[in-house]
């Protein structure tokens, strides 16, 4: 999507050990407008999919998911990264490895928000190596529920988690994806 | 508001130790066209004060502020409650007391994304014991930030939050204020 590969081009900053920060428009700072430009991306990709329910995961997925989940006129469930006590009952839980933050966190849905009738398009802000998208394809999968597809922001091409999960036969819009960046002069190089 | 007040009434649940579990339209399964009826609600409210940004907390304040912002035309930026690697350099930030976790976390935001010049709206799904609230004003406070109101959903009018952060003379605008809730017979019981 050209709109946001500008938009990280202009805005993003790429750090030393593979980050690109992007906090002034996607997860930090979120730029509505963009946001919406994307949801109706995605629209536009899955049309016709009947989709009836949008899974995201706390905490920077939830925006761009609510914005998104208007294009297509159905609900958001977000996964939530650790127990609380007002989720009670039966849920969904799996076991997420965090890169970014260097630890291992439960992923839980409550069994209440995700059925086996469910058409589910996944958001996330970022695919990287795949480990919370891997989390909530096994809690939609538990549900028995239906995974259209998963619409990425912006995709590490360069890290496994794309060719992984596109392996296992599910469709994912990543609607940029970044195949290098380069610290030393910032620029990032995407894939065409 | 009569429509969160009716939503309330119909998928609310009471449980014991003042929990009103509202997770099935609110803060895990997100209905978001109520959502922009919110939004719109704040936006009436809040109409003439030059708002010209939304501040909110992870997580579940975010899909209700990125909604709201529609209504707006302003960006949101969410605090987040602990340090991630991703955001570096100068920060502000604040300890909270979590009553619903029982723990102390950080709560933290770039000092990039608030500013001397904001007018800023703060947003958040639950006013109990204000105290993520008070961190989020002391953010903005300590970034010299011009803080127009404050919009909940939900205020727990027995808690002493709401009382605490208006005799600060902040104006706090909430949509459907809880006064008493029986966990035996179900009843919410809105104020007038």
């Amino acid at each position: 999507m050209k709109l946001l590969e500008e938009r990280i081009m202009k805005d993003g900053i790429v750090k030393e050990g593979n980050v690109l920060k992007v906090d002034s428009f996607l997860n930090h700072q979120m730029d509505i407008d963009l946001f919406n430009e994307m949801g109706k991306e995605w629209k536009k990709l899955f049309a016709g999919c009947n989709i009836n329910k949008i899974l995201t995961i706390e905490a920077s997925g939830i925006g761009i998911a609510c914005i998104t989940a208007q294009h297509f006129g159905v609900p958001v469930v977000f996964a939530k990264k650790s127990q609380s006590i007002n989720i009670e009952g039966d849920v969904y839980t799996t076991r997420v490895q965090s890169f970014t933050h260097k630890k291992v966190y439960d992923v839980i849905v409550s069994k209440k928000y995700i059925r086996p009738e469910d058409n589910i398009l996944i958001i996330d802000d970022f695919l990287a190596n795949g480990c919370a998208l891997e989390g909530l394809i096994d809690i939609a999968k538990n549900a028995g529920a239906n995974i259209i597809g998963v619409g990425i922001a912006i995709e590490k091409g360069f890290q496994p988690g794309g060719e992984i999960i596109r392996k296992r036969g599910i469709r994912v819009e990543s609607l940029a994806i970044v195949d290098k960046m380069d610290p030393t002069t910032g620029k990032v190089f995407f894939r065409k």
